[in-house]
């Protein structure tokens, strides 16, 4: 890790971590790593470095190449810029310019090599970085960012050219940001603000200007990474970093596209696992979105679904709207973890009060909440209570809380707040404020603002006003570091619920990298022995792939005449199915390729002629039929595995059946995952209600589904990108206790 | 109507058009409609008389009962109000009390009976407003206004007390808003703002704040009606009223419970025919929001599906927030309603163009855009040669139109605009500015107010900084009455995407009561002779009710011994299916009591042993076992009819068979509605794929199906509340052209 601390420490202590777990330690690499007990059984890294980027933020030294302070040239607006931000972190800036002397009276030099001191940042604002960076690495320079566009983002020709940078960088042992970014890392933040802060990263700077100007509102930033095209940094690497930072308490993220699958997921479960969030806004909902945004810095969409799946594994809320990303953000960076026991009891799930000066406004407000999922308990008839001593018999104050309006204008509303907050079964209060009133409204921010400084409980305002200039919001909310402020109520229910979904996400977590397989299993060198590269296997061998993972198949046998077919039927056990089995053969059913329920020698013999005319008339290849045992009914589901172009080898599980099909009821997950994930596949599915039986029939067998995702994952992992495809369909689910088998299996070899 | 001018006109529009149609006039009533022809075939009205509320809203003459001007008194702030706004609109206040000499210096009368001129609106201050109202009708006073509270919102005893309220206005002949209501109607309006306005109604004054607060945006208000809880004047009749005002150009409603279903129907079809939108938030998405809601104003909520269903049929907009309620009302209200051709050639679907300063934000807006459901065309070959007179060539103006930045600072900004604006393909310009940048954001917002003033499409800016005090959008595009202006990329994509479909909604608009039946078709007669009051019809008679509204049901015969049914499967045609039938038997095929497939006289005979052995066993008495026609295989469907509390009978459509019941994928609508809704049904089914065809199937008779559901429709309407229930299932659609067949159904008489 080019020799920075920040990283050395954190490879020592992956380490030290081996040799506690009686591992052969690995040696300490520079860049990715190497060594096998780094990488899982499909050869994907275990463990990312974290770049160290303390320099890259608070360089000492820092050289502009390109200096300008002639009028009217883009580079002087820059480097007064640069100027302004090496004051205020105390870096000594050295401008590098061929022909000037001077600019804006710093002595200049002529070249990189010429520098009067090693610098930690080279800040290139030249149209071609490439010829730059290998002049810096000469001069062991930390960092350097490339302004430069006309990369990846404008085609097959700046590909290359990124491509050759990209190379340059690596040889190098330097580290770039860029190219085709921007001066947002250099902004000036305020130093005023108090609190855990936002740190943000974006690929588009603009993008990126809503969540800066949240500093405006009182919200702490302390670092904006704009990643532009990733040729060297990625996103991935200040997940990781800012992850580590202790000022950060959430970090940000505007993403249009990722340069790798994995290192975003390694940087995710980093995050994770120090129970630091991240917020994200991905674009490519639609392919409109994905389209537009790869030819704005040039980088790879996966599908969608995966790419959300994804995110949820490792923790990642995501989010569509910037102001979205802003308020939740915000309010994540701010909410304290709190304890798991309160008063002494395991403190159960956080309820959620809405407290509000119109019974109105308290109605709606707990329709969107509750429509969301949030919890909103009924209070204790004791708290209720104890409230009526000071709101009025009539309203309603069970939660949400009508106080009516009047007490909040004396020394009640305080009374009111803190006999909420001071109920264990609740965990954050919500106060809607749609109308500013001053003689109410004003008193009512300030107590909310004093009562959330005594309070580890999440105190939120929504402040409904569409003007937003009133001194009670901007001065009185927006001046509290405790209080979190909405203006609306949707934001603020999205924001609340993903700080309390974020809380149970990091108290479970557990890494499945931790977990994830290193060596293949015995299962490997038999399934190795039936793949044939290039080729669509037949039914049978796909099976027997399966069964070599522990996969349950039916009885069956694979026979090429009318006898061998009744010797198999009576081994495998009346009834029984027979299918025409040949490499490439697709929609069996349709075909009339399959005959069922065959109860008798003269039925099977029958259908062999049947299935072998049928085959010849449409002239299919067969490499036999299929005597397979009849399976009782079941839930028929389909599981599989599919490649994504950003995240490799995905599995699915869905509902089978023509009518599911049609619904494409499925849910997806990134590999590796742990059996937890495989049960929430379940709990994704719209129809997952058959699992459990519905009109009489009984609970399908879960746990063997389960297990059997499980295995498919497996064999995703251990046979890497040799299997291009799998999918088992059906799977039948039988009754609880009885298993699942793979009725149908088909699977394609790269 | 009180004698009202406004109201009696309409009622003699409708004379007359209903002399035109041929039909005999009815006599003008008072209130409510009562001649049959009003009325549709359920006795349901056809038509809602619009209050003339002028004189509500600008009344000559006001009468205070209650007033005071007493230090500290509640009334006397709000007397103090009221003398303000008779002031600004130009009306006499008359305070009423019985022991003051006056009250702010007017002279107080101690009576309404002493009242010095007969006034157009009385505002009741006092805490039982009963005994005023009969006071008031000798006055003949035409409108008052109950602050009181303590009415349904309280309880069954305050329900009572508004009951007897409610009758002695009926009696009165005087028009009452509230009770529990406020000030709301007599705000200070601004008086400066231009173009058309919003009027709005509102159930919760509170809820109300943000809306009046647009006023300080820019944003034109003409009324505000808090209808508190409606004992008299309603929700539905201010929609209806506001409707016909010229100044109206969007109707905001924040409803938490509907006093009848049918009015607001009614009123939302007036505002339909006249093209005015209406954009309602509608609490009650859940059971807490609809429970608390209606402890709050003590209305009805039906299922909140049908509330939905019902207002789209009647081009309602419905939205979930306070903030969602403004920014799509404000550009409904000033958005132009455009000819439907364009340089001379029928205009197209209005295209949307996203137009940024950014690639990464136009591409994130473009994501969203198009995933919500708006049109981005691609903008022709020529259009973009032209764009890129101004716009670098490496920049994508395709659409989204990425213009880098610089030329918005010069000249080209505006040519730009105006050259995007000029495509025909172009309904709609949205420019999204996510952070503010003098140099060119002030420029920019410019440039789009001044061409939003030469164009009659829609602009739309989104101003994405969370400040919201920056010059260009406090002054620039706030002081412009012609462009939208949004904070968030989502507000902005629902209004755009509302404003649409309302324009298409309006252009196709038929009102279903035009054609609503008024009369009982031939079928009424002998659907009624097959009614049993209090029960559930056996499967036989249902089916006979089906039959007799032309719904095609199976061949079949009820018989009671083994030779009768097998007499009666070779008069149906072998094969058949048998069935037990009684009038409640639930659940027949998971208890046995379904053969299918059945070729023979043994099998028959065999059949109906077992069958009727089974009803013995099970306790089950028969009227018989129905002996049926063996229907081909088709798509299982589900058409309904059930009642919902506030609207009054449904029709349902949905998939048949357990996965789709499951997954209760299904359809609602509120009668009357014509062929478009039924079809628009179908589209609104996840899993409609089926009908049209899935793995090799051929597509379904949809023609039919839609026959069947205006067929039920008609039952629904013509057997009215005496049909409880109504539950066909499965409808078996057959292929294309060869119909439907009801193959079970469930009927409930009440």
């Amino acid at each position: 890790m080019l020799g920075s601390t920040h990283g050395t420490l954190t490879t020592d202590s992956r380490r030290a971590r081996a040799i506690a777990c009686g591992e052969h330690p690995s040696p300490v690499v520079h860049g990715r790593p190497a060594a096998t007990d780094d990488l899982d059984v499909s050869g994907r890294p275990l463990y990312a470095d974290v770049p160290d980027l303390d320099r890259f933020f608070r360089p000492g030294s820092v050289a502009v190449v390109g200096a300008s302070d002639a009028e009217g040239r883009p580079n002087t607006g820059i480097t007064r810029q640069l100027l302004a931000w090496a004051e205020r972190v105390g870096a000594r800036l050295h401008p590098v310019h061929p022909t000037r002397q001077s600019v804006f009276g710093i002595p200049c030099s002529p070249a990189v090599a010429d520098l009067p001191e090693q610098v930690d940042l080279a800040v290139l604002l030249v149209s071609d970085p490439l010829p730059v960076i290998e002049q810096l690495a000469e001069t062991k320079v930390k960092f350097a960012v490339a302004f430069a566009s006309g990369f990846a983002e404008t085609g097959a020709e700046g590909a290359a050219a990124q491509e050759r940078l990209a190379a340059a960088v690596a040889r190098s042992g330097l580290r770039l940001l860029g190219p085709n970014t921007n001066l947002n890392a250099f902004e000036r933040f305020r130093d005023d603000l108090d609190g855990p802060a936002i740190a943000l990263i974006t690929q588009s700077g603009h993008q990126g200007r809503p969540v800066f100007a949240l500093q405006e509102l009182g919200i702490r930033l302390s670092h904006w990474a704009p990643t532009g095209n990733e040729a060297d940094l990625e996103t991935a690497d200040f997940i990781s970093y800012f992850a580590e930072q202790p000022e950060v308490g959430a970090i940000a993220a505007y993403v249009e596209g990722l340069k790798d699958g994995r290192s975003f997921l390694l940087a995710a479960d980093r995050a994770a696992r120090r129970g630091v969030p991240v917020v994200a806004v991905k674009v490519g909902r639609t392919e409109t979105g994905a389209r537009t945004a790869a030819s704005h810095t040039g980088k790879l969409t996966g599908a969608d679904a995966v790419v959300d799946a994804a995110m949820r594994q490792f923790g990642v809320i995501r989010v569509d709207g910037l102001d979205e990303l802003q308020d939740t953000a915000a309010l994540l960076a701010r909410a304290r973890r709190r304890p798991d026991t309160e008063g002494g009891r395991p403190r159960t799930a956080d309820g959620v009060v809405v407290y509000s000066i119109s019974g109105g406004t308290g109605a709606h407000f707990a329709d969107l909440a509750a429509e969301a999922g949030l919890h909103l308990p009924v209070l204790s008839e004791a708290k209720q209570a104890e409230l009526h001593q000071w709101i009025p018999e009539y309203l309603n104050v069970a939660n949400p809380v009508d106080n009516g309006g009047h007490p909040v204008g004396d020394w009640r509303g305080r009374k009111i707040i803190d006999a909420i907050l001071d109920d264990p079964d609740v965990g954050v209060l919500i106060c809607p404020i749609t109308g500013p009133f001053p003689p109410m409204s004003d008193k009512l921010a300030q107590d909310l603002v004093d009562a959330a400084e005594q309070t580890d409980k999440l105190v939120c305002v929504v402040w409904g006003s569409p003007v937003g200039t009133e001194p009670a919001y901007r001065e009185t909310l927006l001046g509290s570091s405790r209080v979190a402020t909405f203006r609306t109520f949707a934001n603020c229910i999205t924001a609340v619920r993903a700080h309390l979904d974020h809380q149970r996400f990091t108290t479970a977590y557990r890494s499945p990298f931790d977990e994830a397989p290193r060596s293949p299993s015995p299962s490997y060198r038999k399934a190795q022995a039936l793949m044939r590269p290039g080729q669509q296997l037949s039914e049978h061998a796909a099976k027997q792939l399966l069964r070599a993972y522990g996969i349950r198949v039916p009885r069956e046998q694979l026979v090429t005449s009318a006898a061998a077919a009744v010797r198999a039927a009576s081994l495998v056990g009346y009834p029984v199915v027979m299918k025409a089995s040949g490499a490439r053969i697709a929609h069996k059913t349709e075909l009339g390729l399959v005959k069922i329920g065959l109860t008798s020698a003269s039925q099977v013999r029958d259908a062999y002629r049947e299935l072998t005319d049928i085959a010849r008339y449409e002239g299919i290849s067969l490499d036999g039929v299929l005597v397979c045992q009849m399976v009782e009914r079941g839930v028929e589901m389909v599981v599989g595995v599919t490649h994504d172009r950003l995240f490799g080898p995905t599995v699915t599980v869905g509902l089978g059946g023509v009518l599911v099909e049609v619904l494409r009821d499925s849910a997806v997950r990134v590999p590796p995952f742990g059996e937890d994930q495989a049960r929430a596949m379940l709990t994704e599915l719209r129809g997952r209600a058959l699992l459990d039986g519905v009109r009489g029939a009984p609970p399908a067998d879960v746990d063997a589904l389960v297990e059997v995702v499980l295995r498919v994952q497996r064999m995703a992992l251990e046979l890497g990108d040799d299997l291009a495809e799998l999918d088992i369909n059906p799977l039948m689910v039988l009754p609880r206790g009885q298993g699942a088998v793979a009725l149908d299996a088909l699977a394609v070899c790269r």
